[in-house]
C-alpha cells in the first residue's frame, strides 16, 4: 500500500504536460475500454432480473390466425408470455414511429415482414426464454408478399398496410424539392443530357453491440428505469412518456457505454417496449438483448433507394442542372428516423458540390414486406444516397464527354466567394473552399502519375481503376424552426459546472457510441476555460444527469452540443470575470483573460485562476448584484443553420480479370470539417467511415428472395470488411471553419461513409471502362463484377 | 394484465383533486416507506462487496505501544487489516475536522477516548470482519484520563492533545460576544441579580439508522462512488477531495434514504474514510455500518455545556441584561460541525426573546477524554443550549421576584414594531410577534385554570408543575459573507427543469432524512408554477444529479433551499412568459399569470399552460432573442439573513412524591415558522422535536465514569422516550412571515427540540418549588428528582 495506489491507473489522464484545449491527446475513455471495463447494457445485472426473448415471424406476409401460449406458460422457468392481444389491452400493441406512421409492437392482425415481433417470453434466464419460444404455437395464413419496390404500386399488388384506414395501395408518400418547370426547361435546352438508374441497395449499420434494453419498473412509486442501447436518451424518454403513459418525470433512461450506433440505435424498437411491459407485468427487472441475426433482420436498415438521375450540361463540361426521381423502399412500416417529414438530407444535397442553374427531385415512398426503419445509418438522413447518385452521375457525364472526372468536378465547383451558397432547393451551405481540397487529394494521390500507370496497365490488358469523388454533407440538424422529430425541436443542451476545487463537469444531451465524446467535449471546455481535460468529467447517457436534447445522429454532436458547450463555457467565463473582479476589488471590464485566468489589465501578476475563482464562488466572497454562488451554466443551443463539411476522395482499385475480384489498392481522403478539435479522433472517424464505404461498395447487402426471406441475416451472409479488404488509409485535411458555429466546427462522423462509396464504385467502373461498362450497382462483388465484365445485367446478389 | 397495472400504486399521487401548492397533502415519499421499500445505505449490495469493521479502544486514554495484525490477516475470510501506520503511508492517518482541528482516522500515537478507532478489518462478510477484530493484538500503556471538563484546565492535568505542536494544556479556545464593560455596568447598577449554574448534559441524537458508508473505488478510471449516511453530500464530496486527494470530479457521493439525522450525519467519521481506503486497498466495494453501540459511543454527541448564567433586572420585572460563561466540553477532538469558527447559534440567541440593554457571553472550550463531535443535534449550532439557559434563568428570576413566569416573559418581549431587531451581540432578528403566540399558548393550556388546579393540589401536598418557555431560534445559515464551513459559503442550490410534457423535476443540494423534502419542495414549486405536486420529482442525495450546496442541518432546508426553489421557479415562470408571448404573438408585458398559465390581459381565453409552453420551449416555436430552448433554471441562494422562528410552550407535569418520577401530563406548543407550506409536515416536525425535548429533560444522558468508560453505549443505558412517556401533543400556530425570504418561510425542524426542554424542566422545578427547589439539572430522572426533593445535590446520573 503506497500513497499513489489510489491514483487513476490511466497515465495519460494524469500527465501534466498535455495541451489544454484542442490537439492530439489520448482519449479519456480508452483506459476502461482497453482494460475490458466498458459497461454495456448487457453487463448490467439487477437483483431478481428476468430475461426476455422475442418470437419472430418466419414468413414475410401472413394473416395471424392464432397464437397459443399454453405450453410456453407451462415451462417451469417462464414468468410471462405476452402477445399482441395482451398489448391491445394496454393500448400498446401499436407504437407511433418517428415518421408519422405506426408500427406493431407485437403483431395482432398480420405479420408484414420476416422477423416481425409476434410474442414475448419472460423467463428466469435467457436460455429458458429462448426454449419457450419454441413452445408457442402460431398459426399463419400466408399471403403473397411484396418484395420488389418497383412492383409495390402495381395494380392488384397485395395491400400490406390494411391496418391503416382506407388504404388501398402500398403508397407511403410523394415528396419533391426544387423547381420542376425551371429544371425541365434547362434540360430541354441543354447540349448534353445523361441519364442513369442507380440503385443504392439495402445495407445495415451492423454495430458491434446489438440492440437491447433492461427495464426496471418500480410499482411502489411508479418509476421506470430503462437501460437502453440508444443514441438519444432524452428523446426516448419523452417518447416513452407519450407512448406508454408513464409520466415523463417518472422515467429515467440510462444509456451506458454503447458499442457502436451508426444510426441503428436511434429508433425505439418493439423489444424496448416489450422489456418495459415485461417488467410491469412481472414486477421484476427484465432484460432483452438481440442476437446478431435479430439485429440484422429486424432493426433499422439503411438505403434501399432506386434512383433515376439525369444531368444536363454543356459540351465543355459545364453542369447546368440535375433531375432525379427516387423510389424509396420503406419496408412494412415507415419507421424512418429523420427530422421533419421529408428526406431533408437528400433534398439538401442531391445537387452536390456544384453551382447549378436548376434542380428538381421527387421521392416516392412505398411499403414492401421487408423490415422497417431505414435511413439512420451514417447518412445524415439520405445524404449518403444523394452524394452517391450525383457523384456517380458526374462520372457518367465525364465518360459521355470524354473528360477527366477530376477535371470535370474542378470546373463546376461552387466558388469560395459564393458562400454562404443557397442551392436550388433553398438550402444554404455555410462555408466551403472546394478546389484546394480536391487539388490536395489529387496531389496526395499522385493523380497524373496514376493515370499514366493506368494507361500502361490498360495497354497490357490489366484492369486498374481510379475513382474520384467530391462530397458536401448536410449535418448538425436543427435549426429548431426548420426541423423537428415528433414536435421536439432539433436543439441540444450542455451544462457546465465548475466544482469548488476547480475541477469541472460537462453534461450533455448527446450520447457517445464510441466516437470519443468524453475527450472531444472535455477539450472544448478546456479550450474555453483553461481547465485541463483530465480535470473535466463528461457525462452523458442518463436523463437524470443531463439536460434535454435530441441526441446523437446525423453528425450532430459537435455541431450542436459542441456549440452548447462552448457557449455555456463562455457564460461561466463571464461569471468568473465578475467574481474575479469582486475578489480583486476591481471592475470586470478592467480584467483580461488568458487561458484559465482573469488578470488585471497592465498588471498580469494580479489575477485569479479559474480554480481560485471557483472556490471564491462557492465560498465567502461578497458577490456582485445578480451573480449567485456557483460557477455553473446551462445552454440549449439552437444552431442557426446546418453545417456543411466536405471532402475529396481518390480510390485506386485493381480488378482481377480472371475472377472479377476488386482490390482497393489505395485510398486518399482529404476532409474538411472546419475547426479540428482532436485530429486523432477525426482520423479515427474517417478511417471507420472509409471501411464502411468500402464495405458497402464491395460486399454489404441485405437481400431478399421472392418469398421475402432475408438473405443477410448473419455475418456469414452479410459481409463486412476486415483488415484484409482495406488498404492503409492516406488522410489529409483542409480547414474551412463554419462561420456560424461558436468554434467553427462542422461534424465529421459520417463524412467518409458518405463520400467513399462513389469513389470506390467510380474506380471499379473506371477499371471496367475498357470493357464498355458505364455503370454497375453496389455491391461490386466478384460475381457481379464478372457479370458486368461479360456485359450481362447485374445479378441480384 | 389490465390497462392500469402500470400506474403508481400510491393513490395519493394520482389524486386529481388535491390543492396545487401549499396545504395539508399526503407525503409523496410515504408510499415507499410504509411498504418497506425505502432504500438505505445498508440495503445496497454491490457485486463483490466486502465488509469492514472497526477495532475500537477499550480505554479512554493510553499510549499505543503496538498493534499486531498477524493473526487477523491469517483469517481465511479477511482481505485486509488497516492500521494507523498504514494510513500514515497514505497521509490519511489524520483528517481535518469541520472546526479547524484534526482528528485521528486510526490512532497512531495514543488513544484519546473510549471507542476511538484503532484498526479496520475488511473481510468477506460482516461476521468474519467482527471475528477478526478479536484477533488483533493491541498493547496499550494506560494514561490518566481527563473526564470532568471542570478539571480539564487544572495545572498538571494530563495533556490530551500532545499531537498538536506546542500544546501544554487542554484548552481549545476562548470566544466571547457582546460588550463586557457595558454589561458589567448594567449589572452593577441593577436592583436584582440572579445567578445559576446550569448544565446541559451530553446527549446523543440517536437516529433510528446508525451511520455507515459503502465505498466503491474504480481503479481504472480513478472514480470513487460513495454511498453514505450524510446530511450534506456536496460538502462531503468537496471535503473528501481535499482530504483524500481524489479529484472532486472523480467523486460521487450518494445519500439514499436516510433513517434520521438530527445532526448526527453531518460530520465525516473515520469509518467513512476507512471504507474508502478499504475499497482502494482491496479493489472491491467495501461497506461499513456502525452498530448501535458504536453510534452512541463514537459519533457526534450534543450539548455538554456547563453554563453559568446571570440576569440583571428591576424589582418590577424588567430584564436589563444577561451575562453568561460557558465551559464547553469538546471531547478529544474539536470535531464540531458549525458554521464559522465560533458557536454562532449560542451567541446569536442567549439573549432570548427579550429586549435587553446589554449582554455578554464567553465560551471556553476544553478537551477531555471523551468522544469528539458535538453540537449538531437539532440545535442550530448551540441555540438549544442558549435557549435552555435563558429560559431557565427567566424562571429563576421569576422565583426570585415572586412573579408568574408567563407574566414576566410577556413584560420583556421584543415588541413587534422593533423588528427587524438587532440584539446586543449584533444579530438581526428578521421578524416576530411574540405576545400573540404566548397568549395563544396560555389560552390553549388554560393557564389560569392550571394555576388554580396547582394551588389546590399543592394544598393537598401534591407536586404539580406548570412550565412555560418562549424561544426564538437562529436558523437557516448563511449569509455566505458571515458564515462558512472550511471556506465553503453557507449557500444552497436548486435546479428546476420542466420536461417537454410539462412534468418537472427539482434538484436540491439539501438532503432529507425523513422530514418530507420530496413533498415540501414539490409544493413550493407547485405554488410558484402551478404544476401539481404529483407531477414533480424531487431529487436530492446524489452529487451527480444535484447542484452544489452545504446540505441539511440547522433547519436550513426550507430557509435556504426553499428560497432557491422559489427563485428558480420564478426564473422559469419569467422564461415561460417570454415563450408564451412568442406562441401567442404578443408581448410578454401583455400577459397575466394565473397559477399554471400565462394569458393575454383582457382575454383570459387566449393563454398557454405551463405544459403547452414546455412543449413549445422544447419544440419548434421561434424563440425570442436571448431565450434558449428549455424551461430550466438554476439558482444558488444566498440568504440575506438567518430566519428566526419562535414559539411558546406550556408543559404540565406531575411528580410522584413517593418515587420522584415525572409524568408529562400535557404539552401545549404554539409555533411560528412564518409561511406554512404543509401543516401536516410541520406538525410532524413539532411532534418529533417535543419527544426529543421530553427525552432530554427526563431521561437521555451520555455519562462517563471516572476512568472514561461510556455509560450510555446502548439503548439499555441511553433511554429515549416511547409513546408511554409522552402525552398527546396540543399544537397551535401563529404566522409571522420572514420579510426577507422569497416565500416568507423560516424553518421548523428544530423548534420543538430547542423550545421544549426548558418548559419541561421549568415545570419540574415548579412542581418541586414547595420543597425549596430553585433549579435542577437534566435529565430529571426519578433518582435525581428524588435527590432534589431531599435537598441533596444532583447525583451524576
Amino acid at each position: 500500500m503506497t500513497a499513489v495506489e489510489h491514483r487513476p491507473a490511466n497515465p495519460a489522464a494524469t500527465s501534466a504536460d498535455r495541451p489544454i484545449g484542442f490537439g492530439r491527446i489520448q482519449r479519456k475513455e480508452d483506459p476502461r475500454f482497453v482494460r475490458g471495463k466498458g459497461r454495456y447494457v448487457d453487463d448490467i445485472v439487477l437483483p431478481g432480473m428476468l430475461h426476455g426473448a422475442i418470437l419472430r415471424s418466419p414468413v414475410a406476409h401472413a394473416r395471424l390466425v392464432s397464437v397459443d401460449t399454453t405450453e410456453a406458460l407451462a415451462h417451469p422457468k417462464v414468468h410471462a408470455v405476452i402477445t399482441g392481444r395482451d398489448l391491445e389491452g394496454l393500448n400498446l400493441a401499436w407504437a407511433p414511429t418517428l415518421s408519422a406512421d405506426v408500427q406493431a409492437v407485437l403483431a395482432t392482425d398480420k405479420v408484414r415482414f420476416q422477423g416481425q415481433e409476434v410474442a414475448f417470453v419472460v423467463a428466469e434466464d435467457r436460455y429458458a426464454a429462448r426454449d419457450a419460444l419454441e413452445l408457442i404455437d402460431v398459426e399463419y395464413e400466408e399471403l403473397p408478399p411484396v418484395i420488389d419496390a418497383r412492383r409495390a404500386l402495381d395494380p392488384g399488388a397485395p395491400v400490406i398496410r390494411d391496418d391503416l384506414a382506407g388504404r388501398t395501395d402500398n403508397h407511403v408518400f410523394d415528396w419533391e424539392a426544387g423547381d420542376a418547370a425551371e429544371t425541365d426547361a434547362v434540360f430541354a435546352a441543354a447540349e448534353v443530357v445523361v441519364a442513369q438508374e442507380v440503385v443504392y441497395p439495402r445495407v445495415h449499420p451492423a454495430p458491434m453491440e446489438t440492440c437491447g434494453a433492461l427495464a426496471d419498473y418500480d410499482p411502489v412509486d411508479g418509476t421506470l428505469t430503462l437501460y437502453e442501447t440508444t443514441q438519444a436518451p432524452h428523446a426516448h424518454r419523452t417518447l416513452f412518456a407519450m407512448v406508454a403513459g408513464i409520466p415523463e418525470h417518472k422515467i429515467r433512461v440510462i444509456s451506458p457505454d454503447i458499442g457502436g450506433g451508426f444510426g441503428n440505435k436511434v429508433g425505439i424498437y418493439p423489444g424496448y417496449i416489450l422489456a418495459v411491459v415485461g417488467s410491469i407485468v412481472t414486477g421484476r427487472p427484465v432484460k432483452w438483448m438481440e442476437d446478431r441475426s435479430e439485429n440484422l433482420m429486424s432493426t433499422s436498415f439503411a438505403r434501399d433507394y432506386i434512383m433515376r438521375g439525369e444531368i444536363a450540361a454543356t459540351r465543355e463540361g459545364r453542369i447546368l442542372a440535375v433531375r432525379t426521381h427516387v423510389l424509396a423502399d420503406h419496408g412494412a412500416f415507415n419507421a424512418t428516423a429523420q427530422p421533419t417529414k421529408y428526406p431533408a438530407g437528400f433534398f439538401s444535397i442531391f445537387t452536390g458540390s456544384y453551382d447549378l442553374q436548376a434542380a428538381h427531385c421527387a421521392v416516392t415512398g412505398v411499403y414492401t414486406n421487408k423490415a422497417p426503419g431505414g435511413v439512420a445509418y451514417a447518412c445524415s438522413f439520405r445524404v449518403t444516397e444523394a452524394v452517391y447518385l450525383v457523384e456517380r452521375m458526374v462520372d457518367v457525364l465525364a465518360a459521355e464527354l470524354g473528360m477527366d472526372p477530376a477535371e470535370l468536378r474542378l470546373r463546376n465547383f461552387i466558388r469560395p466567394e459564393q458562400f454562404p451558397y443557397r442551392n436550388k432547393t433553398g438550402w444554404e451551405y455555410d462555408s466551403g473552399d472546394y478546389e484546394p481540397a480536391m487539388r490536395k487529394a489529387l496531389e496526395m494521390a499522385g493523380y497524373d502519375e496514376l493515370r499514366r500507370e493506368q494507361a500502361e496497365k490498360r495497354a497490357r490488358g490489366e484492369l486498374m481503376g481510379i475513382g474520384v469523388s467530391f462530397f458536401t454533407e448536410t449535418v448538425g440538424a436543427g435549426p429548431r424552426k426548420h426541423m423537428d422529430i415528433l414536435g421536439l425541436g432539433m436543439n441540444d443542451g450542455a451544462e457546465v459546472r465548475v466544482h469548488p476545487t476547480g475541477k469541472a463537469v460537462v453534461r450533455l444531451s448527446v450520447q457517445t457510441q464510441g466516437q470519443g465524446h468524453e475527450t472531444t467535449f472535455a477539450q472544448i471546455l478546456a479550450e474555453e476555460l483553461g481547465i485541463p481535460p483530465e480535470d473535466i468529467d463528461v457525462v452523458h447517457g442518463d436523463t437524470d444527469r443531463t439536460p434535454f436534447g435530441l441526441g446523437t445522429y446525423g453528425s450532430r454532436s459537435t455541431p450542436v452540443s459542441g456549440g452548447a458547450v462552448a457557449l455555456a463555457a463562455r457564460k461561466v467565463r463571464d461569471k468568473a470575470r465578475a467574481i474575479a473582479a469582486a475578489m480583486l476589488e476591481t471592475r470586470p471590464e478592467d480584467l483580461e483573460w488568458e487561458k484559465g485566468r482573469w488578470y488585471v489589465q497592465g498588471d498580469p501578476s494580479a489575477g485569479r485562476t479559474i480554480a481560485e475563482i471557483a472556490l471564491g464562488a462557492h465560498g465567502t466572497v461578497a458577490l456582485p448584484e445578480g451573480v449567485d454562488g456557483n460557477l455553473d451554466a446551462e445552454v440549449t443551443y439552437d444552431p442557426p443553420n446546418l453545417t456543411f463539411p466536405f471532402g475529396a476522395y481518390v480510390c485506386v482499385v485493381d480488378v482481377d480479370r480472371g475472377t472479377g475480384k476488386v482490390r482497393v489498392r489505395r485510398f486518399v481522403a482529404v476532409d474538411d470539417c472546419g475547426t479540428r478539435i482532436n485530429p486523432m479522433i477525426i482520423e479515427g472517424q474517417v478511417h471507420g467511415g472509409l471501411a464502411d464505404g468500402v464495405g458497402m461498395a464491395l460486399m454489404e447487402f441485405i437481400g431478399f428472395d421472392e418469398q421475402g426471406n432475408c438473405l443477410g441475416g448473419s455475418f456469414m451472409d452479410y459481409l463486412i470488411p476486415t483488415a484484409m479488404e482495406v488498404p492503409d488509409w492516406e488522410t489529409g485535411h483542409t480547414v474551412t471553419p463554419s462561420p456560424h458555429h461558436p468554434i467553427g466546427a462542422k461534424g465529421i462522423g459520417e463524412s467518409a461513409t458518405v463520400g467513399s462509396p462513389p469513389a470506390v464504385v467510380n474506380a471499379v467502373v473506371d477499371a471496367l471502362a475498357p470493357l464498355g461498362v458505364r455503370h454497375m450497382d453496389m455491391p461490386c462483388t466478384p460475381a457481379r463484377v464478372w457479370a458486368a465484365m461479360q456485359g450481362r445485367a447485374t445479378p441480384p446478389i
